[in-house]
């Protein structure tokens, strides 16, 4: 059925949404929700939890005054709705404007969004921060954080809303309780929740009372009119507050209400397709639930564990039924996930923690105090690292300097399979050292030959290929490029360049680098991540005070957004020719 | 008076606590009091929380069977009775050995120590690992963290009792409830301890158990009795319990009872000088309050924040009282705190927030993404950065790589009174960006002569002295080191060094580096930090495919403990002479 825009032609911005009746709201929600619908199914986009966020986005822009009044998302992927009422519908309508907009929060877009964030948890904080600023210039407007889908079980939520509670002026939190994460969710918290639910709010024992709140519950999170109706109550209190209100992640399209993980974020075309199972072909999650797999059944005490995102590191369904008690996801929940871990190592047990490169930035000081500090061998994986034409929220280029800069740390860079498995392999036996093994981003590679390296020799690079004059150490997704650039170097200025496989980022080979500087007049690092606190500028400190030359190749420090990565690749002169070009120019 | 150690002497193990009885593990407490008062005088240290933790310890020991029974110290400063009962009591009663211990927690000195740690919050996830890893092997042991003393604030706790209270099985998490942080406790959840604590533990409205726990109150934390009989009533349960139990911050030395944030560390002497207020003397926290109540007076809306350290940065009491709405401690919660900062910013204050270098190192991916991407204008200073001679869990080395491969962080490094206070005004007064500024470490140094730099010209270094053949680089603190490696290369060499001050730790001053060129051989970086992912790399990387050699200086990538600073400096070549000699070598 094709829709019209009946409604939605007439809003423009919330001012214009103050007009309409509540059936006219009614019909608006349709109409939104069928264009996100179509919106998703041909980009791909979180859609689960967009659709859960239609009714209250107009009951909160309907009641509120946005910009005077702030609103702030978290997780900011379910600001579609929102989008379409602060002058951005064409985003959604026009298939010619489907890629103009972020699918975050992005204040360079529109007055009415305040951050930029795509990781959970920031909201509460953000906006106690926005609040005290208004009272410190005696500002009456309304401060609005709208927290859920799995953004509560993030400590930063905790010490924010902690934080929020005895601020004492305007704050209104707004709990979108969907009952998911990304997948279930996880952690006593949401018992609680659970119970609220029940009771329609009124059991004694309630987390947000605990913590000081004043608390409202709303079970009809799909009704406007009640919607309207309780934020009008609580607008312009003059203390915290807590909006208590339950939605349902998926609502309005069946199959995404009854399957809420899959349909969280889907890829173009998937609802035309019908549900679509995750794809049986090999790719590193695949490997990596296989090997752990295998370990269960050898009856090792391995535990597979998750901050929320097991389809990333293939944590199916069915692997975690499998898995049983040798699989935990701790929801969205990175820093306990490490320290969890560290435990475990420490009693004898057997990690295996899969993270996703952008959100394991959230555990610098677990990584360094609870694990690194103690060297407990617990193994981390380390998903999707690389440069990326991902939005500026989700960047996967600052793995390398947030982990491989921490004393004790091994931070591993397996270039295919065979190495990848012997490094899992590896890291599961031994008791030593604390291993991230950067899981490679540019597809699997065989090389169908087993790996034998002792990895237990630290900071052992493997010398692939040798040649003189020039040698290009390839780590990691970029050993491939590595092979390009000694081809182009061979063709273009007739020089039989040497290929080094480091493996190690944390360490350098001395004996290696130290035996280059016999025939090598320049080395060429190539890493698949930011330069600065990189991999490179070790090996250009460590060749600094002799005529050992280095050119180093990664990303520029910057937050780049959706930039195609092709663009990037050109931009930071990551392609064969322009690498070859540089060295002609340098020799 | 002095004590005898009729009841310590028979006390080597927790087994030797068994057989003791109930009177003589009272005269036990008296005794370890007694020896923690004498050692800490002496030494100084933690005193207020070891004081408070004394006959839960005892309880403790006696009713569970370490280390079988594994205990979790957070924060692990209130371990010091735990040293007593578990082989390492020599080191409070025998002056000779009151250096041999750490005041943490450290699996290398006891089989009975778990983890090494010394930052907050960490108890509750590290326990949960352990507790995961007993169950993987079918094992039967009790697994107990002991929280408390403003641990509960941070997010890693809340993350770690929100998986705890689902784990299923056995986990004993005892709340040391003495009402305070370092500084008095802030945030709703202490409402609800005090909430409970006058209930006895009663009231509906818990915290604890809105997560999910079976919960037990205490209100005599300082009875060996009671406590024993509650620890005997959990022991071996089969599932997670909270035992909320009150103490008293300083117990049994009045004037720390009554002065609990003064007595929460004490410097050596002090207990025999009786009470010391802080320092009138000029040092960078007196400067910073100044500066604030002069901006205060001023009428901007400048707001202090401090994660619970306000001492660090000059917040005294006096200075919180006068600065009023423009102070707010937010707990422990530094990652809140960054956030919060950048709310702030974002709505037209003017944040400052004052954090340790060592727990900066908890706010990653707020600096990254809540900040950062933002480009809020919020003012963070980070004090003690630096290489020092602390226990590894407070070193202060790593907020270099941590901030400054950041995007769009803007981290200045001042030289003396007059660029401190100079960034400062620049910062609060700029709209572009978010700023850091490494508080200098060694001492007040004044130049005498304001600085009128314009810091809006991002990346600008300072050429202090112009010379040739060689250009020292020494950034911050470590400034007046590059002075004396100057002398000493016209001493030793006849060198007429240049003298770089950068300024700037967060971008390249390409001009003045390219102009190096023409009449230096060899550049030389001197940060007082670890050498790994921080300022020299980036300068040896810009001149990596030039002729220009670089020698870089810092520390090593290593976490040392108690290490005397002048040994470290040794080991790393950070004097005067051994830097010459290598100059010497390099050209």
């Amino acid at each position: 059925m094709e829709q019209t825009l009946e409604i939605l032609d007439k809003v423009n911005s919330p001012e214009d949404l103050k007009t309409l009746s509540l059936s006219d709201m009614d019909k608006l929600a349709e109409e939104i929700r069928h264009y996100i619908l179509k919106k998703v199914n041909t980009t791909g986009g979180h859609l689960g939890p967009n659709l859960g966020m239609v009714e209250a986005t107009i009951a909160l822009h309907y009641v509120f005054n946005s910009p005077v009044d702030k609103i702030v998302f978290d997780v900011s992927h379910q600001c579609y709705p929102h989008k379409f009422l602060t002058g951005r519908k064409e985003g959604f309508t026009n298939p010619d404007k489907y890629y103009t907009y972020t699918g975050y929060t992005a204040p360079e877009e529109s007055a009415h969004d305040w951050f930029k964030v795509g990781h959970t948890a920031t909201s509460v904080s953000l906006a106690c921060g926005l609040a005290k600023a208004r009272d410190l210039r005696g500002g009456k407007e309304n401060i609005i954080a709208v927290i859920g889908d799995g953004s509560l079980s993030g400590g930063e939520a905790y010490e924010g809303l902690n934080n929020a509670s005895v601020l004492g002026s305007n704050i209104i939190i707004v709990i979108n309780d969907n009952d998911m994460s990304i997948a279930e969710n996880h952690g006593g918290l949401y018992q609680n929740l659970k119970l609220l639910r029940e009771t329609k709010g009124q059991a004694e024992c309630n987390f947000f009372k605990s913590l000081g709140f004043d608390y409202y519950y709303i079970d009809e999170g799909h009704d406007i009119e009640k919607l309207v109706s309780l934020f009008q109550r609580v607008k312009d209190l003059n203390h915290p507050v807590v909006v208590h209100m339950h939605t349902i992640k998926g609502k309005g399209l069946d199959v995404a209400e009854h399957n809420k993980e899959h349909y969280h974020w889907i890829l173009p075309g998937e609802l035309d397709a019908g549900y679509v199972p995750v794809s049986n072909g090999e790719d590193y999650g695949s490997i990596t639930a296989s090997f752990i797999e295998s370990k269960i059944k050898e009856d090792l005490p391995v535990i597979a564990i998750s901050p929320a995102t097991p389809g990333v590191s293939g944590f199916s369904p069915e692997f975690r039924k499998r898995a049983g008690m040798h699989y935990t996801d701790v929801g969205i929940a990175e820093e306990h996930a490490v320290a969890f871990a560290s435990g475990i190592a420490k009693n004898g047990g057997k990690p295996i923690l899969a993270m996703m490169s952008s959100f394991v930035q959230r555990t610098y000081d677990q990584l360094s105090q609870d694990l690194a500090l103690n060297s407990n061998p617990a193994t981390l994986l380390i998903f999707w690292g690389g440069i990326s034409g991902a939005d500026a929220t989700h960047l996967t280029s600052f793995d390398i300097p947030l982990i491989s800069n921490i004393p004790n740390m091994v931070y591993l860079a397996p270039t295919c399979k065979e190495e990848y498995l012997k490094m899992l392999e590896w890291s599961v036996e031994q008791k030593e050292h604390p291993v991230a093994i950067r899981v490679p981003s540019n597809g699997v590679i065989s090389r169908g030959i087993e790996d034998n390296t002792d990895y237990s020799i630290l900071n052992k690079y493997k010398l692939e290929e040798e040649g003189s004059d020039v040698a290009v150490i390839g780590l990691g997704s970029f050993f491939e490029l590595g092979r390009k650039v000694k081809s182009a170097l061979k063709e273009k200025l007739g020089i039989n360049a040497t290929l080094i496989n480091p493996r190690f980022i944390t360490g350098l080979d001395e004996e290696l680098l130290n035996s280059l500087r016999k025939n090598h007049r320049l080395v060429v690092t190539l890493e698949d991540g930011v330069l600065d606190g990189g991999f490179g500028e070790k090996i250009a400190r460590f060749y600094g005070s002799s005529d050992t030359k280095v050119l180093t190749y990664g990303a520029k420090k910057e937050f780049t957004d959706r930039v195609p990565l092709q663009d990037l690749y050109e931009r930071y002169h990551l392609t064969p020719e322009l690498i070859a070009d540089d060295i002609n120019a340098c020799i």
